[in-house]
């Protein structure tokens, strides 16, 4: 059995943003030379998520949409007494789970017409960390 | 280590169904020989589901309702400029979360009493497709 | 490859309660003397969760009163006509999912600094298991 481990770094223009990571872990599984297996792609932070959706800019702007609604700042967090001001970013990493599993067939993540993986940051402006790890044969 | 790669086919009836693939994981388990391992199993599409959660037929529709109420048809969605009306459905996807790994122990789905594995369509009446995977020895 | 597969129990005194078990994920980690690999940490029941987030308690308030806002007790849950009440446990457990996956390298859960693993209890006063398992080399 044969792992790649590597690291993705992002410092987010905005405080919340996705980011389509899909190319790089390609290019981690090409690195690996593994042809069966699987690739975990996990955020290290906890205001961050990992997930596999479309990448249609306008669902990217309902999606932000709608987990600020399901999700909202509220100075009211009892996180907040902590001096973070980021508690809205606790809750919608939650909702979008941090990490997703690619499939590994032949070589290649084994996805759908449409899937994308993407880096969800919603506590930016700041230096945070992906990793993936490339596990199989 | 040993791989077994299966794909499910799905067209369901009605635009959201929630289908039991339980017994089919375990078959393709069976079919793989592995003793020992996992088995990812995960949707291929973007306005689809698989979770893993009770088969008790009033709860299927609590969470159908739920889901409904949490991630609703909404026509503003901007991803509808696109001529597509599923917004809603990409989603619940998100909620829901597109896969699950189960734990194979003995040959067999090391599973809860209750633990049942369910692909949840939220886009239907066309082809739609799920990966199996069984990773082990 | 190489697998070690323990069970965790709980009984909590509450009927919501989160659990940090990552100490616990880390020495059954150290027991397997896998390297380089994976742990998955599933629950094995349908009225429970595991996460990974943050271990600070005012965030952990914030999250089980938010779980309490998107997936509240209804009587009238077609669940319940079974004799449960426990709908809402069901549909928070969906929320924040059953199960994670730590990666590990250099036999240790490769995590960022404030990651740590949750066990959450939705529907406790009674015996819970969670499955551990360990694979890499």
């Amino acid at each position: 059995m044969k792992f790649t481990t590597e690291y993705l770094n992002f410092t987010t223009k905005r405080k919340r943003e996705y980011v389509d990571i899909t190319d790089e872990v390609a290019h981690v599984l090409k690195r690996s030379g593994i042809s069966e297996g699987m690739v975990l792609v996990s955020a290290m932070h906890i205001t961050a998520g990992v997930y596999v959706n479309d990448a249609e800019g306008g669902l990217l702007q309902d999606i932000d949409k709608w987990l600020d609604e399901l999700a909202p700042h509220n100075e009211a967090y009892l996180h907040h007494h902590t001096g973070e001001s980021n508690g809205d970013a606790h809750l919608k990493s939650l909702l979008v789970h941090h990490q997703i599993i690619a499939p590994v067939t032949g070589g290649r993540l084994d996805f759908g017409p449409w899937q994308r993986i993407f880096y969800a940051e919603f506590d930016g402006q700041r230096k945070k960390r992906v990793i993936i790890k490339v596990m199989g044969e």
